[in-house]
Formats: C-alpha cells, sequence, structure tokens
C-alpha cells in the first residue's frame, strides 16, 4: 500500500455513519473516496457526499457513493480534501487541480475540515507552489497586467492541449509564482485579492483546516490544529 | 427631449476624439450610446468603445460605433453608465439591470467614471434600492441561509419567466434588501461579501465615480466629485 492510499485510508476513519461528508479533489484525496466507497459497499456505511468536482462526481458515483449537491443539504459534517501546500501556522495554497472555487465553497460551509498531504506540503511559508486565482474571462487581460505591475509574476493557466484552461465555472486561473507569502501579510493579499473586480476566487484557504493529515516516512501523522 | 436623453446627450460631451469609452447599460446610458452613435455618423468622431453588456453591445453594433473588449484594449479612457443609487458621499449601488460584474470591470480599469442619473437616485444613504449580489449557482443556497441568518433579507432574482435570472456569466443574483446602509459600515459590508467563497461581485461601487450628471427639474446638473 502506498502512503497517499495509508493517508486516504486514515482520514476515512473520520467519517461517521450518518454524516453529510464534503469529498475532495485530487490524488489523495482519489484513495479517500475510494476507501469511503468500500466502506459503503462492505461495512453498510451511510452517508451523503458533497462533491467539489466533477472529476471526484464521477469517481463517487462509479462507486456508489450517495451524492448531493452543496445546495440540497443543511449543512455538511466534514470535508476531507487535499491541499497543495501547508505552512507551519496551518494556512493553505489549494488550486493545483482548478477545483479551488467548489472546494473553498464546500469548505467554507463544513463544521470541520480535514487536510490530507504528503509530507512534501508541509512548508515554512506558503508560496513556492503557484497561487492560483480563479477570474472571470472578461478583464482576465488587464487583471494579468496589473498582476505584472505588482511584480506578482502571473501566468494564465493553459490546459494539457495548450489552450487556456478553463475551470468547471467556465473561468480562468492565473497562477501568482510569488515564491515566498510572509506570513504576516497573507490575510491582507488575500483582502487585496477578493477586492478586485473579476477575482472570482483565489486559492488561500485561511483559517479553515481543523486537522492534517500527513504522509511522513512510511506513516499518516496527524496534527491538530488549534485556533 | 426627455429628462433622460438630456443626461445622455450632456454626458456625451465629455467624450473626445481617439478616446476608448466604457458604455454603460441601462436606461439612461441607451440615450448615451444613441448619443455618440450619432456623433460618429454626422461629426466624424472616432472613439473605441468597450461594452458592459450584451445589450448596449448589440445597441451599439447597430449604430457602427467601433467596439472592442476590455482585453484588447490598453486601458479606457472614460467610462459612462448609469446608477440605480448614489449617496450624499458619491458611492453607489449599480446592479438594477444585472450587469454589474462586466460594469465593475470595465469601471474599474477606467481612468476616469461618469455616472448619469435622475434625480430620484440622488439619495442621503445607500440602501432602499436592494444591493445585487452576484454569485456561483454551486452553493447559492447556503449564501441566502447565511443572509438570512445575518437579517440581510436576500431574495434570489428571477427573471420575468419567472425563473432564476442568469447574468451574462451565467451566475444568480441575490438582491439584499437593507433599506439603509451606514456611510461608516459600507466599506465593511463590501469587503465582507468579497470574502465570501462563491460571492463573484457585489454591487457596492466604492470611490469609483469622478463625476455625476443629475436630471434635475428640468435640466442637466454636473456635480465633481473629490476624493
Amino acid at each position: 500500500m502506498n502512503l497517499k492510499q495509508m493517508v486516504g485510508i486514515e482520514a476515512a476513519k473520520y467519517v461517521k455513519d450518518g454524516m453529510i461528508v464534503g469529498l475532495g479533489t485530487g490524488s489523495t484525496a482519489y484513495y479517500l473516496v475510494e476507501e469511503i466507497g468500500r466502506r459503503i459497499k462492505e461495512e453498510g456505511l451511510n452517508i451523503t457526499g458533497v462533491t467539489t468536482s466533477k472529476a471526484t462526481e464521477q469517481q463517487a458515483l462509479n462507486l456508489g457513493i450517495p451524492l448531493k449537491s452543496i445546495d440540497e443539504v443543511s449543512h455538511v459534517d466534514l470535508t476531507i480534501d487535499g491541499a497543495d501546500e501547508i505552512s507551519s501556522d496551518f494556512q493553505g495554497i489549494k488550486g493545483g487541480g482548478a477545483a479551488l472555487l467548489f472546494e473553498k465553497i464546500v469548505a467554507s460551509y463544513s463544521d470541520k475540515n480535514i487536510w490530507i498531504v504528503d509530507e512534501s506540503k508541509m512548508v515554512d511559508d506558503l508560496g513556492k507552489f503557484p497561487l492560483p486565482v480563479e477570474v472571470i474571462p472578461y478583464g482576465s487581460q488587464q487583471l494579468l497586467k496589473l498582476f505584472k505591475e505588482k511584480n506578482l509574476s502571473p501566468i494564465l493557466r493553459l490546459n494539457k492541449e495548450n489552450e487556456i484552461l478553463k475551470t468547471d465555472s467556465g473561468n480562468y486561473i492565473i497562477d501568482l509564482h510569488l515564491k515566498k507569502i510572509d506570513k504576516e501579510q497573507t490575510h491582507d493579499l488575500a483582502t487585496w485579492l477578493n477586492s478586485l473586480a473579476g477575482v472570482v476566487e483565489h486559492g488561500l484557504f485561511l483559517n479553515i483546516v481543523n486537522l492534517v493529515i500527513v504522509g511522513k516516512g512510511t506513516e499518516p501523522e496527524t496534527l491538530e490544529v488549534s485556533r
């Protein structure tokens, strides 16, 4: 069993009968969803899943996990998702898989959030991983220009066919290659990005995670976050 | 000639040869666009228009106004648009026509903004006009619930066919029936709305307008805004 799979299975232990569970997107979340599917089939686990992307929705449907949209549930008990970077003060960057908008919407309405990652994602400061910003196509060239003027090293994300990548909502992603985001500037950066016309969402997930499960060495390590 | 037409024609005087001009949406902006069309035809005025909605784009094309998208121009010299409410400190609510997102994008990248309104739009405090919030469909029920909990009297906007209205970007509009927004709370409200996952844009246009032309009594009155 590989480490990502071990982490996914460890995280699935927090899923209890009757829960409404946000199901994340990405390579580690894949194993979580597989394990939840197994428990439904083999242990008769009874949950409702809320997906964060079309990819996860397809996987969950194939596994027979009952699904509802975020708008059909009263609340979400727990969301388990990956992250692209987690700082030493447990702030995160997400969006490498281009699903940050739905991931943030589901995370926002979740009573509890668990992130599952491998050791390489744990960093001192955020920013080595490019910060994704989801933007409305109309005006995106003006945003690119503005980000360049501010020395934020923006790159419009392309897909595998070298065309402009479109998110599940039909928007574009601009990745900001910041190298390092100072801890004391993280919240200001988020507020500034939110204030820009044409910015739909950004990949800074601040004060959201409650528990981090890290694949470290040969086994999962669980870190509780106190805020 | 009606007063809205007089205001539209007065505003068109600020449009000079060679300018890149943001063209607004709505009943007063309609007359502005007509007048620019007339000046192009009769006076050989040479401008490039940047539209803020599909409706204005169609009108401008019919009038032979050369158009570019906001992403094809280096900058916008001047944008002239309507407003639904303007407070005594010259902050505005826009979005009654559901075009707030593109209107705000164009306004943000404009060197100068002129608003053209009739006298009824000039108020002491904002908020009698419902504040439009453009939201991603996914999660919109959760936002409605949140706004209700905060006593912001949200109503999901419907179209004439009584279906959920979709904006030019395929999003929904939630109108907040606030009655009154205290001047000292306006910026905090904008920041809070911007911070919510699923909120694409809101109708508070703060510190944006430079000149207001009001149809007052029998003629247009011009108010310069100093910030």
